[in-house]
């Protein structure tokens, strides 16, 4: 990752795609709308039946899945290739059934219920022994690829790990093998020693501005207790989690004027047991930046701005 | 890679982004203003002076560089962290005076010297040591990163191997360890064989779209001659590129309405030899989807179509 100070850019800098809701779409995650959605796989529903009104939280099989759960997982060469067929799970997980609501608007409890559910599908889907890596996400606005406005998180469950797992984990690995310790867990201590790149301290999670960070105002939320697996996390850890992910999301919208943004969860593979050399976290950047020709041809990314300066910015963000 | 055929889409289901030069801000790459870039490094003038008109082609450090040439590295630790400083070149080559000019567009023999130029630059910025590796790339149109829309071409000379060159070399290294013969060669005679992804053959090219494409309707141009470094390119087989990247571009138009698109040469790291298993190309792809959190998540792509549907669409286009 390059840090470009020649091209250092403030928040006003960037030439934003602010997130505006629209709302002038006939919407299947809106309440009221449940039989257009596959039938929900889990809900929070303090009244009614399944698939009818009185949800604040829903989660469905996606309706146009990049993978399908059917079938068996077969491999097979062509001449020089392999291939396998997409055995898988796509879910979506509606956080609200108002239109209008997105991370930063809504409450902390509604924002820990999406961890909660996050929890849930992946033990739920880790029965299924062909599954053996489940990638949660969320693509906030249409800058950052979402194809629908209503606010959603997506779990899709591989039948591999992928790639970008698979090399986080073997560097983590290696940096083990060499001290003996988490690779997570001294960055939290260095971190926290050094303060500049802390934007978010509470007693289970610390936000950082990770050193050498590849996209502008790039966050990384650590659990400050080593952990590898997200699913173990406990209940208290989960409520603070929701309002650590609130706060992200509003200081974003505060100081980047509602940008679109990502956020991944990175864990540890379902199969795999409570590593000591992996720490689960999430990653989360607002999408100000267009991946180009130097990106697509490096996997290096030019960052205009420095994360001591993120950081300060963030930090000094007071949503109301 | 996932080919998701759920998704299958043809051309016209795409949400383009088509690009039309507007034409209506300052533009410090057109002819007569020479001197609102760095003086030129490279040029192909017919007539008269340097940094003057009567150019066809101008090669000019970047105004907003990335990295720049002056220093020394140097490498230095911080805590837990590395970090280098940016020593390296960052240029533009300009493939035409006129602001309304496309690859597209221009003639054969212009793009041609899109070629000739990359190869001196490659040639002259080789004599600096410290580079290791000169990534050539273009971002066509805004949506595929162009700041400016007035056509060029990048070239970043690093003083690192990009860990996705790396990463693609390693594994070209591995298949001749096991086989004793180029990955690259064996797919241009598969691809051959099969002919189903086929999309342009001409007598020193040939233009496939790649099994397990990442992106749809990605275009890979193969040298048939074994080649490991772009830069020894002969110049009759740099003529015939000149032919083949102007065909996909208008393909490309045709078939996609002036999409924008990215791509990147993928050689051999300047200070190694003619290296046996591995072999230069070209990479191309319109930017027709959004990359997000499942992309940044797994570095897996999911691509709605399949390559030898891509490759039909393509092979049928008949730019005028």
């Amino acid at each position: 990752m390059i840090i470009s100070t020649d091209r250092a850019r403030r928040p006003s800098d960037f030439n934003r795609q602010q997130v505006r809701i629209k709302g002038d779409r006939f919407c299947p995650f809106c309440a009221g709308h449940e039989t257009k959605t596959p039938p929900e796989v889990l809900a929070f529903r303090p009244a009614g039946q399944p698939n009818s009104p009185g949800w604040t939280l829903r989660a469905v099989p996606n309706k146009f899945p990049a993978l399908r759960v059917e079938g068996d997982i077969e491999r097979q060469g062509e001449g020089l290739y392999d291939r396998m067929n997409g055995v898988g799970a796509h879910e979506v997980i509606i956080e609200s059934p108002d239109h209008n609501d997105t991370l930063a608007s809504m409450s902390e409890v509604r924002v820990a219920d999406l961890f909660f559910a996050v929890r849930d599908r992946i033990n739920d889907l880790a029965r299924d022994p062909r599954l053996r890596y489940m990638l949660v996400f969320k693509n906030h606005g249409e800058g950052a690829g979402a194809t629908l406005e209503h606010t959603h998180t997506q779990l899709i469950a591989l039948p591999i790990v992928p790639k970008r797992v698979h090399e986080e984990i073997a560097g983590a690995r290696r940096y083990y093998e060499f001290r003996d310790r988490c690779v997570y867990c001294d960055i939290i201590q260095q971190e926290i020693a050094t303060a500049t790149r802390v934007i978010i301290s509470t007693e289970h999670f610390l936000v950082i501005a990770p050193y050498a960070s590849s996209f502008p105002f790039e966050c990384w939320i650590l659990p400050r207790r080593h952990s590898a697996h997200f699913h173990t996390t406990p209940p208290e850890a989960i409520h603070n989690l929701g309002w650590v992910v609130r706060t992200i999301a509003a200081k974003y919208d505060k100081t980047l004027e509602s940008p679109p943004y990502n956020f991944v969860l990175h864990t540890t593979p379902i199969r795999e047991g409570e590593l000591e050399h992996y720490h689960w976290h999430i990653e989360i950047a607002p999408k100000l930046t267009r991946v180009a020709g130097f990106e697509w041809g490096s996997s290096f990314f030019i960052n205009p701005t420095p994360p001591e300066e993120a950081a300060q910015f963030l930090r000094e963000a007071n949503p109301d």
